[in-house]
C-alpha cells in the first residue's frame, strides 16, 4: 500500500492497526537507544591492551623520555604512524591529546583571532566571518564555528558530496566564507563517501576563495568501513599541491573510534607552514599533549597493518548491527514514507521522513521507550528547515534491542504518515 | 672580601683570579641544565606503576566505563580525590586533561571573550583589559594572557606574597583590571609562601574590583614540600565564602609535579556557578577529558595519605639537590653581589645579582657549558627592568651536576660583579 494512493477508508483502517502496534510497543516498557555514534563495550575491549603495553619502558624511538614535559608537536615514532594513516609525511603532522573536536577548535579560533601564515586573523578582515556547512552535517563541527561567533551558511548535501555548484558559487561571491566543513568519508550523518570529482573541485576551491580560507577535512572514519569494497576517497591534499593550494587544507583524524573513543589519540595534518603556526598559538596554553598515551598507541597499533585489522574486528560487531537496521526499514520500501542510506562505513544511517514530522516522529520513539538523535541535530543550530531528517546511530545495542528498536522505529514512521496524510485529506 | 669596600687592586687582583676560574671551568667542557622546573627520570619512576594499573577494569566506582566517550566533568572517583586535595567539595572541581595550564588559558579566554556567570566577558566591557603580574612570577602564566591580547600589569613580590598595598590601589582605581596571576604556595620563581594577611586581603580583593574579576589562584605546588615544617597556605577559599567573594576564585591544580610530568591530570576548582559556566563553554571543543588516565590516577593514588607519601619519595630526591645548590650559594655570602632566596618546597631557587648583570651572567655560564632560564624570563614579555633576576632549577641534573653547574653559576656572578664595579671605578 503506498500512501498517497491509498483512499481515507484504507488510510483509516490502516491507521487504526499502526495504532494498536504503537501501544503494543509502548506496554513492553521498552529502553532503547540509538542516539550516540559511539563505540560498543565490545569493540573498546579490543584495545584493553594498551594499559600496561609500555611494561615499563617509557622511551620512544629517539630516547624521548615520554613521562616528562615536552614534544609539543608529539613523539616521532607517532608523527611517522599517523602520517601513514593520513597519507602525508611525518613533518606534515602533528600528534595531539584524545580529541580531534578540540585540533579543530584550536584550529578556528586561531585563524579567528590570532592569524594565520599568509593572512590577518578572520575576525580582522571586517566583516562577519562565515563558514559553508554542508547539511545534513555533524553538530559538534557547527558548534564549534558558532561559539567562536562564525555565522554558518548551510549548503545541500548530495550522495556525492556538498553541492559544488552551490559552494563555488557562495564561495566565489564572498570573500568573507573563511571554510567549509567536511566529513569526506562515510560522512557524518548520510555515510556517503565524497566522490573524486568533488574533492577535486574542493582543493581548487581556495583558488576563488578570500584570503586565509581554509577546508576542514575531518577523515573521522577514514578506516571505518563496514563492506571491504567500500568505495575510495580521492587524496585531497595531493591535488591540493598540485593546484598551490595545500596551505589551505587541514586534514584531522584520530583513534576515538579505533581504539578507546575517549582516551585515543587525536592528529592534525597540514603543510609545515600550517603547523608551525599552529604549534605557535597552542603553544601558550600547553606544554605538550600526553605523550605517554601517544606511546602506547605506537606500541599497541604497531603500523597501518595492526590499524586495518582492528577495523576488521571493529567491522565484524559492527556489520550485523547496520544489517539489522537496513532489514527492519526495508519495512518501509515502497510505501512513499522515507528514505535512507546505506552506507559501506561509519556510524550513522540516515533516514529523511516526510516533510514537518521528523521531530514528532522522534518523540512517539521514545514516548514507547526508544531514544533517538534529536531532529534537527544535524543541522545548524539545531534547525533542520524541512524537519525531515532523523539519524540512527546502532553501535551500541545489541542485535536483538537494534532489530527491535527500528520495529518501534518503523511503526512511528508509518504511523505519522498516515496521520499527517490523513489530516491533508480531511 | 666585599665588592664595594675593595680597593681598585684588590679587584684588579680579583679579577685575574675569577678570569682564570672561568676559563678553566670553560676548558672543562661541561654540558649542564639549570633551565627547566621539570622532575627528573628517578621522579618519574615513582609513578611508573601507573601504566596497566587498571589491570582490564575500566569502570569506575559508579559503572562509568571510562573507555567511552562522555563525563566532560571527570569521573566521579577522581572529582572526589582531588576536591581533598584542593580542600573543596566535588561539586566545586572538575577533573581535566594533562594541563592545568589549559584550564588557565580557557578560563580566561572565555571570560575574555564568552562572558562569566555574572556579567558580559571582560572584551565587551569597553576598554583594554589588564592583569595583575606580580614580578618575578612564571612565564606561562604571563603568555596566556598576552596571547590572548589582556595587557599585563606589574606589581611587586614580597617575601609574603603580592604588594597588597599597591594591589589594593590599582584594582581599586581601574575596573579594567580583571585579575591578578598567583602561585601561592613555593612561588614561581621565589618559593615564597604567601602570608596569612596577603591570602585574607586577596579574598576581600574582588569587593573593590571590576565586574568579574577573578583570582587564577595556581596552586601547582601545594604538597611539593622540602621540609616537613614548611609553611602552611591559608584557605583562600573559606575566606571567600566568608566575604562572598567565592564566585571571584578560580583554583587550578595538576600531578604534574606528582606522577607524569607530561601525562598527569589537572583540575579547576571554583564555585558550582563558575564549573557550569566553564563547562558549557568547553563543550563545544571536546567530548571529554581522557577518563582512562584519571582512573589510573585514582587508583594509583588511592587517596591524600597516597599523595603526601608520594610527595614524600619526591622531597627525598630534591632536598639533597636544593641543598647543593644553596651550599655553593653560600659562597656568595656577604659579597654584596647578590641574594637568593632559600625556599621550603617548589621547584626554583630565585637569584637577584646586581641591577645590569643578569643578562650577562646567564651567557657567560652558557658560554661555559652551563645551561640556565633565559633572564627576563620571570617578567612580562621577558623584560626583567633591573636585569637582576635568575631563576636556578635543580631537580633533574644529578647532586655532583648541580654542585659544578653552581660552583661555575658563582664564578660567573663574582667575575660579572667585579668587572662591572672596576668599569664603574674607571
Amino acid at each position: 500500500m503506498q500512501l498517497h494512493q491509498s483512499s481515507v477508508a484504507e488510510l483509516q483502517q490502516w491507521e487504526s492497526e499502526l495504532a494498536r502496534e504503537y501501544a503494543a510497543h509502548q506496554a513492553a516498557n521498552l529502553n532503547l537507544d540509538l542516539t550516540r555514534g559511539k563505540p560498543s563495550a565490545e569493540q573498546l575491549s579490543l584495545s584493553d591492551a594498551l594499559d600496561g603495553i609500555l611494561g615499563g619502558n617509557f622511551k620512544d624511538e629517539d630516547g624521548n623520555d615520554v613521562r616528562n614535559y615536552g614534544t609539543l608537536e608529539g613523539i616521532v615514532s607517532a608523527r611517522r604512524l599517523f602520517a601513514q594513516f593520513m597519507q602525508v609525511q611525518p613533518d606534515e603532522i602533528i600528534v595531539a591529546g584524545n580529541s580531534s573536536l578540540t585540533l579543530m577548535y584550536q584550529t578556528q579560533e586561531f585563524a579567528m583571532y590570532q592569524g594565520l601564515p599568509e593572512c590577518e586573523a578572520w575576525s580582522k578582515q571586517g566583516g562577519p566571518v562565515k563558514f559553508l556547512a554542508p547539511v545534513p552535517g555533524y553538530d559538534r563541527h557547527f558548534g564549534v564555528s558558532q561559539h567562536l561567533g562564525i555565522e554558518l551558511v548551510p549548503v545541500a548535501m548530495n550522495d556525492n558530496g556538498p553541492d559544488m555548484d552551490q559552494v563555488e558559487a557562495l564561495v566565489a561571491a564572498d570573500p568573507m566564507i573563511k571554510g567549509i566543513w567536511c566529513v569526506p568519508r562515510f560522512s557524518n550523518p548520510t555515510g556517503i563517501v565524497y566522490s573524486d570529482s568533488v574533492v577535486e573541485r574542493l582543493a581548487r576551491l581556495p583558488k576563488i576563495a578570500g584570503k586565509g580560507f581554509r577546508i576542514f577535512w575531518d577523515n573521522a572514519y577514514a578506516y571505518h568501513i563496514l563492506d571491504e569494497d567500500a568505495p575510495e576517497l580521492a587524496d585531497i591534499f595531493a591535488l591540493a599541491k598540485q593546484f598551490g593550494t595545500a596551505d589551505n587544507i587541514y586534514m584531522f583524524g584520530s583513534t576515538s573510534k579505533i581504539t578507546f573513543a575517549g582516551a585515543g589519540v587525536a592528529f592534525l595534518a597540514a603543510t609545515p607552514a600550517n603547523l608551525k603556526e599552529f604549534l605557535k598559538h597552542v603553544g601558550w596554553s600547553q606544554i605538550n599533549p600526553d605523550k605517554v598515551n601517544q606511546l602506547r598507541h605506537v606500541r599497541f597499533l604497531k603500523n597501518m597493518d595492526g590499524v586495518r585489522a582492528l577495523m576488521k574486528q571493529h567491522a565484524a560487531l559492527l556489520k550485523p548491527r547496520f544489517d539489522a537496521v537496513l532489514q527492519q526499514l526495508s519495512g518501509l520500501n515502497n510505501l512513499g514514507m522515507a528514505s535512507w542510506t546505506e552506507p559501506r562505513g561509519g556510524y550513522f544511517i540516515s533516514v529523511d521522513v516526510l516533510p514537518g514530522l521528523a521531530k514528532q516522529i522522534v518523540k512517539m520513539a521514545a514516548d514507547a521507550g526508544v531514544k533517538l538523535t534529536p531532529a534537527g541535530a544535524t543541522w545548524p543550530a539545531g534547525n533542520d528547515p524541512q524537519d525531515r531528517n532523523i539519524r540512527l546511530a546502532p553501535s551500541v545495542p545489541t542485535v536483538p534491542e537494534i532489530v527491535k528498536a527500528t520495529e518501534v522505529f518503523v511503526t512511528c514512521v508509518k504511523l505519522a504518515s498516515v496521520r499527517q496524510e490523513l489530516a491533508k485529506r480531511s
